[in-house]
């Protein structure tokens, strides 16, 4: 008989009788660190403490349900100089919370962040500088909320070789287009419903346009693609062409509308987009409702995993931060595997997917038309699979939809731009892959 | 400013720049253990090297495509007294896979194991013994195969409180029910052909009656609930008195009908069962397809969320196995803390949750059977909520539905005793709950 005593086993040397107990800072005490306040006060997991609050305007923010003997404080100072050992970053985009970050880091403390921005475009830096000061940087909470997509790519599925990644990442833009859907409203009419329910931004463009997803998706495909890219590099497009009569023609193919984040890793190419696509009423990512996320990854040897849950809120987004947390206590870098440079490999981004196409005309109608676009795409090799045009519109402004067997997205879009000359439009062109 | 120097960070004494590679022996080389093989060989983890193969009749399972310094043995002897540092349990069953796994454990080897039987009946004294002998023990594959669930509830989704878990973890029965339901054929037919197909075993049993799924249920209970339960203590019930005729009185309801494993956590009391049951069609759980597995998550804080994927087969189970291996190399007791004695209590187990109830007749038609149905409801204070008669059925052998409002089920169980005992029944009554 041998005894294993190998140093990558748990560490005799560890005093597990009695592990100090690791104070925690929540920066920036908006709704989700509020839920992170009340899961740590209600329900605190064995080796957490809350120890200090820090925001802006600080005595605004002060409630009455925490325990007195926390610090609130104004200044991201007092946290740096504290004992704290852990921070939690929640006050979100760029600036000033990477600087905080990398400070935290540097003065010897973990991070945990729900920041999809910071990661998104410094996660490699920001994951180099933790290890360099032997800290944990985590950010499971930083895509899909409560949804454990990050933990379950690079622990649960860590020995698949993952291929691609598809899923529905941005809540706001699930609940517009699943009323235009249901209600058979505009785009402008359904924004204007989510902005008052408070689902959507004053300025909803970052949702809107896909740059929120785009991150998110960045963020996934280190982690379970382990390519690393620059979200800019991600092509996204806005769903806010997207009108009723695009559900009634999906509709008739079986399909409804989403805008789907994917990515598809390949010898040498990420293909990757954030965009509105057709997708079929089996597929699960038909089902998605609301602010629900879910994300479907495919392995080499596992198939087809899907993660669901919520997307957003507090309290889910609360359950990530605070797993984090736990997953630190444990002792596990959870997040490094991935974004460690050696393991992840930096690849050239395409978005030019090989697909069927939606296309949807807006016309005056005039003799000849089918003939003018079917001999366009005849002259790039696209083949026509289909022509549906729904009865009940005028001719002044007659949309009709063809639809294209599988191409590449480039084809199409040379093949658009030749149409796009023709004098018969009324609208420009609506194009939309159709995921299969 | 500080420095973290407290002992559950990563520990600088950690040769981090050469970790030792950890030997791996295969113990049982059928399906899943052949997966395995092929991933340690293709696509090997770093940290981790294929070194002895185990089996009954080893000459018989020697292949070509491993590298010729693996040593193959027939002997548990000859894994046990050699350098191995993890041993992968892949034979099944209680004996000897128990009395293998402990002697692992004893001689200073972690264990990893996707014997689902072996883990609900002793799982906590099994973790006891591997924390004694310092080794780690790790099960992800024992439910749902490659859907990766255990890591989930206990890390992704770690800070919630779980409350319950709902969801289809025999690929067996799902496969019957949806042929039942798609082809109209019944339940033996179906059976049949899931036999012919290598879907269902010779003995179908352990399957059918709901054991396999029980077993499942007990693990995720432990992982997700942090309740301890002896399998045999669940509620498990055939899916063998389906006919197709359900499913069509199911559809008048807007139901499906299929094996659902659920368990709730409640002051002082684990509710917990294994049975064929009515879901929505709207539900993600009426959408598990073939051998699929899906599980839902209820928490406290989080909501609702789901994991999904490819519940059985060699592929994705050893997907899970490597993935525990990996887990290992990261030096983590992923399995550890759910089953820890200390996290975990011990509730009394009971089926008696209440819903609305589907209970299908079968009866020679007479005058007021319906009434003589509805005083015995009536007395124990149960709400009649429809009644259903499709027509195209002879008189002589009727079927017919009746619906309840939310009730216990030791209420229907009682009135179903009364009810039994009157005349015109040509079959039992079939009762099912209705999952709302």
């Amino acid at each position: 008989m041998t005894v294993a005593t190998n140093t990558t086993m748990e560490p005799k040397t560890l005093n597990l009788s009695k592990p100090r107990v690791l104070n925690v800072a929540i920066v920036g005490f908006g709704t989700v660190g509020s839920s992170v306040a009340r899961i740590l006060s209600e329900n605190c997991p064995a080796g957490l403490r809350l120890t200090h609050i820090c925001n802006r305007n600080i005595e605004r923010k002060r409630v009455d349900w925490l325990p007195g003997t926390i610090r609130w404080t104004d200044e991201i100072s007092d946290v740096l100089s504290s004992d704290v050992d852990i921070v939690v970053e929640l006050i979100g985009g760029l600036e000033p919370a990477g600087g905080w970050v990398r400070k935290a880091l540097r003065a010897g403390k973990s991070v945990v962040t729900a920041n999809k921005q910071l990661i998104a475009r410094h996660g490699t830096e920001l994951v180099r500088l933790a290890r360099e000061n032997h800290q944990h940087l985590a950010f499971g909470a930083s895509v899909a909320g409560g949804v454990p997509v990050i933990s379950g790519l690079q622990e649960g599925l860590a020995a698949d070789e993952l291929v691609r990644l598809c899923g529905i990442l941005n809540g706001t833009c699930n609940y517009i287009l699943t009323r235009i859907e249901s209600a058979g409203i505009s785009f402008e009419a359904a924004l204007r419903e989510a902005q008052q329910l408070g689902f959507a931004e004053a300025d909803p463009s970052e949702d809107i346009e896909g740059h929120d997803a785009r991150a998110k998706l960045t963020i996934l495909a280190r982690a379970g693609l382990r390519v690393s890219a620059d979200p800019l590099d991600i092509h996204a497009r806005s769903i806010a062409p997207i009108e009723p009569v695009d559900f009634e023609y999906a509709k008739l193919l079986n399909c409804t509308i989403r805008q789907i984040s994917r990515a598809e890793k390949t010898s040498g190419k990420l293909f990757a987009s954030v965009q509105p696509t057709l997708v079929h009423e089996s597929s699960p990512l038909a089902a998605v409702e609301g602010g629900q996320n879910l994300v479907m990854s495919t392995g080499k040897f596992g198939g087809e995993t899907i993660f669901a849950g919520h997307g957003a809120g507090g309290n889910p987004t609360a359950v990530a931060v605070v797993s984090d947390l736990i997953a630190i206590v444990r002792s596990r870098q959870i997040n490094g595997v991935a974004l460690d440079e050696s393991t992840t490999s930096a690849l050239p981004v395409s978005a030019d997917f090989t697909s069927r196409h939606y296309l949807r005309f807006t016309v005056k109608d005039e003799p000849g038309i089918i003939a003018a676009l079917a001999l366009i795409f005849c002259r790039s090799g696209i083949n026509i699979d289909s022509v549906f045009q729904k009865s009940g519109y005028p001719k002044s402004k007659l949309p009709f939809v063809i639809t294209l067997e599988p191409c590449s997205n480039s084809l199409v879009e040379e093949s658009l731009r030749h149409i796009a000359e023709l004098n018969f439009h009324v609208q420009p062109c609506l194009s939309l892959p159709i995921l299969d």
